[in-house]
């Protein structure tokens, strides 16, 4: 078995505070679409379904301050505003999608799992 | 740039659901946790700092039902409790420490966007 290196544990360590940024589902579908290409916010609301705008601009922010997105702003009217992956953020595209992979692969399975349970959940409080 | 497979974007989407699961910070730290064996509730309640016993039995419910770890209870007095990961949970392991992994080697440069974003927010705000 594997030790877990750092200090995953301590909410004031770096790297978890890392987990904690990444492992938010809306910072994972937003890494995801943004690796396909620059988009603009109102491309990103309506692509990541069930966003809404207020969490998505604190997702973008929350991306933005760690240097994983930059934002540009166009002095258009209405002012277009762009959101891009920046080098460090391009480098979690193959880790997200390590894990896209696995759900890919093993939805199947859970979707069974998950049927189980709440058969036997329901036979169980008769 | 890689298409995204699957319906990411539709939350009725199975695929989807799963980045729902693991991607949660709770999830994640747990499932880490147990990649290094079988652990007590009150174990894993005292390791994974920062985690109220009420979000933990919640995360540890979703991960049952989704068929990742498997609870065992020992009749004695007070109950024991056991968490396992089952052979489906423990096929992420690999996945989740890529991202650890990055987590680890990129933090400095995390930090230091951070710094930087904070600074110039400060100024922009005189």
């Amino acid at each position: 078995m594997e030790t877990i290196r750092g200090d995953l544990d301590d909410p004031a360590c770096p790297t978890r505070q890392v987990i904690d940024r990444i492992g938010d589902k809306w910072s994972v579908l937003v890494i995801l679409h943004l690796a396909e290409g620059t988009r603009r916010f109102t491309e990103l609301r309506r692509q990541v379904r069930g966003v809404t705008p207020k969490v998505l601009t604190r997702t973008l922010r929350a991306l933005e301050r760690d240097g994983l997105v930059t934002r540009q702003v166009y002095a258009e009217v209405p002012p277009r505003v762009e959101y891009t992956l920046t080098g460090l953020g391009a480098g979690l595209i193959g880790p997200l999608d390590v894990i896209r992979v696995w759900a890919e692969e093993n939805i199947t399975a859970i979707a069974e799992c998950r049927a189980r349970y709440d058969a036997s959940a329901v036979t169980s409080s008769r």
